[in-house]
């Protein structure tokens, strides 16, 4: 009987080991989607430090953006990460056929780099390709260098490694992604590996290999690049979307569909559509990272990225993937994502472009189970109380969301017997007496 | 020779007059593009008072306007229209067959509203539409009604009428669109007149004949509504400059082309999309009716509306348009709208959707003649001189503007003479001792 009860108290855990350990990169990365900052969507291929010192790709970035992460509140929040894109290193590989930083502009090197993030509590990314050139036409890391490549970055202290794949087949890029998972995980140090190989693939099965991805990759890039529009955004939502019974299997701990990076703090998204990419980026178990300048960010922009619970969905430990429940004719869109102690994040977008749009329905409606449930809007911070019955509307902006965070039910008719007597000690009066007026 | 002498001193004043009197609508009215609030964008057919008592159409919406554009500064600047648009009509005519505000949601009717308006310095502007029913179904103004609603509204103290084409053919449209405009002159109140008609005949000729527009209208509808999206004005843009050796010549003093309403202050545009619309509008001497929540507005999109520098830009008394000069493969476009005092607007717009682009010219280049020119940031209020040869470098963000007011040349060669002498009495040191490090 003891014994019993034992296995019962150790049946989540053994469940989760046993679940996460067949299908997934064995390193141990990223149970959560992983979060920082990334280079590439605002600093782009900018190399010219000699007329725009302040934007090119060089140490001098990277430092200033770990200065901001740690000293602006970003790190407590899980944003951690400060990853390197494209256009990093030198044009020839040093005597021993190793990758090294252009010296102009990496003039202490990556090794050094890595260690100005770990003396922050950051970790630093890094980036390569696995053709013969990168994207930007800097040295690649095809098949024959992969694990040259991968002991290099180990050797460096880096913590996460970016795969492109511009420059390269569809056969190298078989073989090339997951050797160089491999030799990630033979260095001994633990690096998030982030595949972009499933773009290049169109992103669907079955050219895609959605189980042996989570088994070799930590991300994943499914779709082309963000652009700071708000049009790129609807058609990373839309793809992600319209291909979700494919996506959310695939994603899991330590394995993840990854929509590119946040485009919240830069130039092309009013706050209503900044508001609604972290809701959709949380709602998706996305991958958290920022591509803006940390140094100017407007405070609106920042109050949209340290929103602490959008975070929190966005990490929740169970690590599933939300869908899209609903697509209505007036441009109202629903989203849900189960979240931990069977809870759950339900997401109310609007794709219109006129006025607000008062949108009425009912949790019964929205698929919610008989009970009372305690809703949060994760923007406005306000709480309420909703039968799965009740009616209710939802004031939608152009182009904005509504994001609630739906606590676990109560069950309704059990503690109604209670009403108006002795609640049970258990009981949270609130939750069952209070009548919602809601929005 | 006195004589002589005389004419000259009159004859810009003269020009002027002769230019004008031929071929514009001869109410006086709407010398430099109006300014103002209309309700369609931001508030379409709301009519629900009971629900949305803050946001339907009605009296009290028009008031709050009212109040803000008078108390916030507005006025001031020149936004003195507060206009209705479609859905502020009972369904059905009077006893006598004149039009009525519905009695609900109109209880004061609109002659009080009117009066409302004068009383705060402000005008009225209200709508109808020559077919049998409005766009949102009410009862419309055909042939035989024209009359009878021009004195109505006349009878009502309105000051603007702006007259949509939906429900009715083009036949009707003929004679509808001229018949209204005498309709309106002869009541003897000066009533700004706003034409949708072209836009219901494509926007161009030999459909459009913006020749006889510009004797009947005071502004008109080329082209489709506006909607709350950066997408929306961007096909507005595209279109008018497409189409401006057409549209150009057709607008002046009392008659304009209109690209639709200021979205500024709603919810689909980030701020650089913001200072966009705001210079291109002001450049394309289109009117500024803005449609969005004057009670709400942030404090930035409020400042780019109340842009004093753009205004005057906007207002300029020539009342030419601008036209694009340039469009390059990197995406940036170059506008120019001529000024007054020889001046001019200079417009440097960027299209891309990756990062700020540094973009290189210099005047000359531009076509501006040989001499130094004082030029003046609208957004920054940086001022500096720059030569005509001088190459200077613009860094435009995506989806942002960079404008400039440039003042007339100072003729360099003749005025360096007195480089580091005895500068005459009406040189400005400024102007020619001061070396340009530009951005």
């Amino acid at each position: 009987v003891l014994l019993k009860i034992k296995i019962y108290q150790w049946l989540p855990k053994l469940l989760l080991i046993v679940s996460i350990a067949p299908d997934t990169l064995d390193n141990g990365q990223m149970l959560t989607p992983p979060m920082g900052w990334l280079a590439w969507e605002r600093f782009r291929c900018d190399i010219d430090c000699v007329n725009d010192p302040k934007n090119c790709i060089s140490e001098k970035l990277f430092m200033d953006m770990a200065d901001r992460l740690s000293e602006d509140g970003w790190r407590e929040l899980g944003y951690v990460y400060v990853n390197i894109d494209d256009c990093w290193s030198s044009m020839d590989r040093d005597k021993d056929g190793r990758l090294q930083a252009d010296p102009k502009r990496f003039p202490s090197g990556i090794k050094k780099l890595a260690q100005y993030m770990h003396d922050r509590g950051l970790k630093l990314g890094i980036y390569g390709d696995m053709g013969t050139h990168t994207c930007g036409g800097y040295p690649g890391t095809p098949l024959e260098k992969i694990e040259l490549d991968a002991q290099t970055f180990a050797d460096w202290g880096v913590d996460m490694f970016k795969y492109d794949g511009c420059y390269s087949n569809a056969t190298e890029q078989e073989q090339g992604y997951p050797l160089m998972s491999k030799a990630l995980n033979a260095t001994g140090r633990p690096i998030g590996y982030s595949c972009s190989w499933p773009a290049y693939q169109g992103g669907l099965p079955p050219k895609v290999n959605y189980t042996q991805l989570g088994e070799i990759c930590n991300l994943w890039r499914n779709y082309g690049d963000i652009q700071d529009s708000w049009d790129s955004i609807l058609s990373i939502v839309d793809w992600f979307f319209e291909n979700q019974d494919v996506l959310i299997p695939a994603a899991g701990p330590g394995k993840w569909n990854d929509p590119d990076m946040l485009i919240i703090g830069d130039f092309g998204l009013s706050m209503e559509q900044s508001r609604s990419q972290m809701a959709l980026w949380a709602v998706m178990a996305a991958p958290l990272f920022m591509s803006n300048d940390l140094r100017t960010i407007s405070s609106g922009a920042r109050a949209v990225l340290q929103n602490e619970m959008i975070i929190s969905i966005s990490q929740d430990p169970l690590g599933i993937q939300g869908r899209r429940i609903l697509k209505e004719k007036s441009g109202v869109q629903i989203f849900w994502r189960p979240l931990s102690e069977n809870a759950s994040a339900l997401l109310f977008f609007s794709r219109r472009t006129d006025m607000p749009y008062r949108y009425k329905t009912s949790l019964s409606k929205l698929n919610y189970t008989t009970g009372s449930y305690k809703v949060t809007d994760v923007y406005t911070f306000k709480t309420t109380v909703l039968k799965d019955s009740t009616e209710f509307v939802v004031s939608l902006n152009p182009s904005g969301v509504v994001m609630w965070y739906v606590s676990a039910p109560a069950k309704l008719n059990s503690r109604l017997v209670f009403r108006g007597g002795p609640a049970p000690a258990s009981a949270n009066e609130d939750e069952i007496n209070y009548i919602p007026a809601f929005l």
